[in-house]
């Protein structure tokens, strides 16, 4: 579509971490594209727990081949482990889903907005331009996205001007993220184009005007989306259903869990299917302990099918 | 998915029969495993209308023909019959319609749940228990199932643990009905596992939730869905807009009426489609006498056509 | 208002029991009124745990100087009770609340309807004739009530012909329930004639139509009202936030509790009101060992004071 | 689906141009057809600014050409120009979209209704009488449609009996305007058999009632459709997102500034697709002096190019 | 509050009677101050039941006197005339009611409003420079209020610039209209200013801005408001459920049904207050002939008091 | 009510200055108490335009004859300054009004809570630890308001589990603030409690639940409020209406031009009164050159008399 800029202001203000940072810990050193961080410590003490290694931008990197393995799960079988853990609140629904047949997998990027304020926003655009940022957008938070990164956005539900790409930036993250995906709890714009384009996307609303009236407030900050409390670094997984954003410590189990699951519904359905069985001797688990017996056989030797499979590849 | 059995208990109970019914009545002779009956005699007396046979378990049986021949129905064929006789509540719409393009039909096999409450469950357990019923869950409604059933269920809207079933038990009403189909006022898990299975469902939410926190009331018994009540045995019709609940004493009426208006569309689109005709002209009925008597004997002739071509099958 | 019989034929029918009973047991020899009673012996099963006597319908008769009590009540001393006892589903809300200061307690007396259906209300009302019923409808419930009964209706919240009552019914209940109270998931009509009768009501919404189209099928059997399962003789106890329904054999102990929250409640104001301490200081619990003492003695001599003022009435 | 005029009358009356208007100046005598016009004069001076000719019933007649054109299109490209123009309220969502991969382009042919009033219906019936027009329907309006409208329908988001049309009709309206297409804020009935034909359609919902307790009160009169005010004679744009209502003074501009648009875009994602950019660098215009000129030479370009394309046509 | 003029332009124009009449009709000689009336010979044609003497403007003009017992109405009894005579449309609610426990009665003084639209807009202005009228705001229509009026407004229920009144003008319309009342499908601003000024009203919401984004498309046109068609000179009825516009030619019926069933009302409570009888013994009628007898000459009685009562004011 | 803290842990943890902040900054020495504030060096550059003194934590401090008189304003009289000088997002709306007829008036003290994650909320605990706080609850940000205050909190709609005090610490509120007020988007409990204590409150929703499954994560930092950004030392401003937050550069601007439009208002309904004449020639300003002498008279005049008045106290 037209690009905005060359229309209307969009109106995209950015505060500069807003008022909760020092200003010598928002930029490493390392990474002076990154203008808006979440300090790198913090995000590296509150994620603490993450047991693989962290992209340059301190996020947890859960690898990619487990995010491949994510692919193939469900809404369910995510909340099976995470109810057991006690993560009561992971889980965001009631998007409008792009691709309801084709599973998203990647890690959170998060980007934060806030309604706008032009008092707030000057300062925010001064201390800015003393660190060198010359133009503060969404486009801003976009430029910095990352292969297998999921583009997490709270726009607080805005509809009307919360629309955080269009299909030409729907592209570019298409692009940068490998297709990662975009959850946005807001809206997105030039539908029918982005219906062209292959990357999986949740949004709340579709309107025709661009993002303008709010500022851009945090980047790879903590984000409320649904009820969910997102951190960065989360492998966040969509489904037909919803989304679920599942903290790194608890990927390796979900996986493990869903591998189970899967083989025990092909089993399940093949009983089932056989037609001898009422529901209830089967599933849950099989009533009979001969039939108890003989999944657990096949479910082990699928198991380690599944295993030498994987480490094949 | 993972069979909720292994990992929380799924919290539905049983209220057998929920205080209002004298226990003997309960079990009928020929059906020991229908522990939650809607006792027979009473299921016959108000259903007294019903022109066909009856399934052991009392239900008005429409013949299977005849659920073959309402494959071909709409919510408004049904409408113009049902309005006419005085029934002006047996539609229910707003469901997700799984597959908009395939119609349901079916036998109406009714279940009932309430909100959880422990003392009264406690009481049911131990009732269930006295007549030799260990396990009561929903799956208790689902074994009982039969061919040529659609599973409609009462579970008040609810959304998070309203969920009757997942894709394994999705799978098993599936083979168990013949692919009849499933209208719940509550929610479905495992959306992409249902996705791939072939059954006509409709539902008002998906979560991944397990069904919880509610008590089994009620099977075969007159339950309400939307603003219908939904009597066993009824006809149930699905469409791309919504379900139709037909009393079993107009499902010949229905669908006798839907050949004439299969022809009255045929022919009122084939008199557009020559593009002479003002809509007025054509529809309802010719304004023409000439057209009218050409469309009744078009009429005339397709019903012999129709009539012949289904008693030579 | 004028009375619907004149002008409009208020089509509330009935379904005697609706096929779930033996119409031997129906008809309790002591009530011959009752025509549609859930049996005396079902209800007095799955309310075994009643501390206290019955009434002649069977219903649990919590005593009258514990509704008395209860009229001292909040929604939040029940909550706490009965999350804690495992009833986390007895409180609705979301009711337009007709005296939002005047505390409702009383007995439920519980009645159901369900969508009209003519050929099901065909045959209830044959099967009433054969007990000698002529005329059914929202008032043969309300011909039952008793002093300190709060009315409590499952109209399955509908609105237009969901009105359960108007003036001059809601005037009735008032006198023959004591000012008992009225809950009704449906609707009321003379909303302007009704706010002039001094009883607590609750409702969903206020239409000027009479109650119709539905069919009257339950009185004093198992409702839902809200998510709730309202079993007949709950307390059920109402404030300006919404309902709780407390079953009997909590009621003692909700009362109890509420005792010492009270005096908690206002030892807590008192201590604040000295300005002296921040909040955390004194509420949830006294940190320092020497005003936790102070609590200790103020609780246990304002509980003697309490009890007897109680016991001196 | 059954003519409802054979089985319910559809009680859609008409008012006569209601209470507005000299009867004299309703009937345009080039006209006889139309009884319920806008009259022709005030149309032509409230779309002054139109620069095409006209229809004979005076509407502006956007060219065929253009109206092609305007398939292209999106939400977003017009929006850009009308937000500039001052043109803040041509734009309606929240429909059900028939087809989303299918754009809807034609000319506004209003239609309003009001809900019955039967003393004002029998007036107008007797006005209507007077005229020789003795059946006033849906239908008097949709046989006045020509090849390249679609009909935009006023039936103040009414489900119930606000079904403007079943798939009879729709069909009939296919055929009369060449699949232009159909905006009904209001429902239609016979969703299965519409699904078949091959037109755009937006509308607010589906019931298998037919329309009735309404009169029809205004063809081709200004209308209100979400919050837009509709012109008899606006290009009717509608893509997967909603629909936009152009004023034909602006449909030239919208569709040049659309071709620079889809070359901007064309570009913008050929140069994302390099990955060698940040989408900042590139969008919303280029920074690079260089990227800006290399912009503006394909942009020449490729304008030639279409326009060649366009003339050999 | 502060007038809007000052501080931003009130974006409210005006059609001058938008492109349906011929001008020559529209400025009735008598009544220079009227700029966009309907004509009033449509107005007479289309209320021709009116069995009372006309308003200047050509209203049927409910008599005083009648009026004034109209303010004895409530929701109910209206429903129970105009039901039986074939009026289903004629009620409104949903309203945030100001004054809940005063009824409105008056004549409906009908105002509409059209999103704005800018091309429309330039063409209505300059037709209103040619007739004298250099300002189109609300007030051109507030400024035409009459004693007994109730100001009704169709502003579609915009709530954000969809403010008919703030306090200064709604001090005008009660001074206008004595007290006769407000009710719009859309807003008012000032809420605390207008709850300390006695006339009744009835809005859809509140808000901060200005009315704006909108033109005065007619001045006692019909209009729709909720789902009622009013007619300009309807007597409006307000209560505290919500608002009923009754036909002229049922307002005396509809008063002389009130005396009856306020007198019934009476002598219902009455004799529940005697606590003597069940409610069906008593209501809709009585069921002895004994009681029968009673109320019919209680009736006699007091619509003779009334009667004499209302003959010697 | 009963303090939480006896019958269930409030889960309401903290996340020590959620992973934005330099610890150093965190404490500031003059105020140990306060263990996760905005640091104060942000707050003071990001509300740089503050015209007035600072309280200790760095907001800015609206003096309290300012806050007196604002106790006067509406929201119509802050929207005019607002919208004029370009901040369009700082009113919020669709909140309970404890007290409808009282204006509230203070400084924003701002509260933010996320969804509870038990990995951050370990860590956010270890970290408070750290720093010797060894309780985190809803009460460690109560116990910091001062006179004045009114308590702004970001509880994101939160209804269940979602209720930011009841009756007891809504009176330590009250004490602390002075009867500042409270504007949660979020919920309260024991509403029977509160009702009863003399402080403005503005609320989504009320439950009987204790605040729970939430994080406390910022206390005095910008916060979202329906859509407005918060800042603390916001002069808040509640009626009938909703809440206005005036930044503190404004506050002087705003409650000046009150009184003009006050006055305004004054000598509008004065004229009104007078009954001679329309509202236009009166309102928004006299068309008559004399009256509007006679205004600017009338305004100058009662000017002088409102600031003896005021300076005379």
């Amino acid at each position: 579509m037209t690009p905005t800029a060359r229309r209307s202001p969009t109106q995209v203000s950015v505060m500069v971490c807003l008022g909760v940072c020092a200003i010598a810990l928002l930029v490493p050193a390392a990474a002076p594209a990154q203008l808006l961080p979440f300090p790198k410590q913090d995000l590296i003490d509150y994620t603490a727990h993450n047991p693989f290694d962290r992209l340059p931008d301190g996020r947890p990197k859960v690898p990619d081949d487990l995010i491949e393995r994510a692919r193939g799960l469900s809404s369910e079988e995510v909340w099976a482990v995470l109810e057991e853990k006690g993560f009561h609140n992971q889980y965001a629904d009631g998007f409008h889903v792009l691709y309801p047949g084709k599973t998203m997998a990647g890690r959170a990027f998060t980007v934060q907005f806030m309604p706008l304020r032009s008092d707030v926003e000057e300062v925010a655009k001064s201390k800015a331009k003393e660190h060198g940022v010359s133009r503060l957008t969404n486009q801003t938070a976009i430029d910095m996205l990352q292969p297998g990164d999921v583009l997490v956005v709270d726009l607080f539900g805005k509809k009307v001007n919360g629309t955080i790409v269009g299909d030409n930036l729907f592209f570019y993250v298409m692009k940068a993220t490998h297709s990662g995906g975009l959850v946005v709890d807001g809206s997105v714009r030039d539908l029918d184009g982005i219906s062209e384009i292959d990357m999986p996307a949740y949004f709340r609303a579709v309107d025709p005007t661009p993002i303008g009236n709010v500022m851009l407030t945090g980047i790879n900050v903590p984000v409320r989306v649904g009820g969910v409390t997102v951190m960065p670094g989360d492998l966040v997984v969509g489904d037909r259903e919803g989304v679920y954003f599942v903290p790194p410590q608890l990927v390796k189990e979900v996986l493990d869990h869903a591998d189970e699951t899967h083989i025990h519904d092909e089993w399940t359905k093949k009983k089932f299917d056989e037609g001898k069985y009422k529901s209830s001797e089967i599933y849950g688990s099989p009533s009979d302990p001969k039939l108890q017996q003989e999944y657990q056989e096949y479910l082990k030797r699928r198991l380690e099918e599944i295993r030498k499979q994987r480490s094949s590849k």
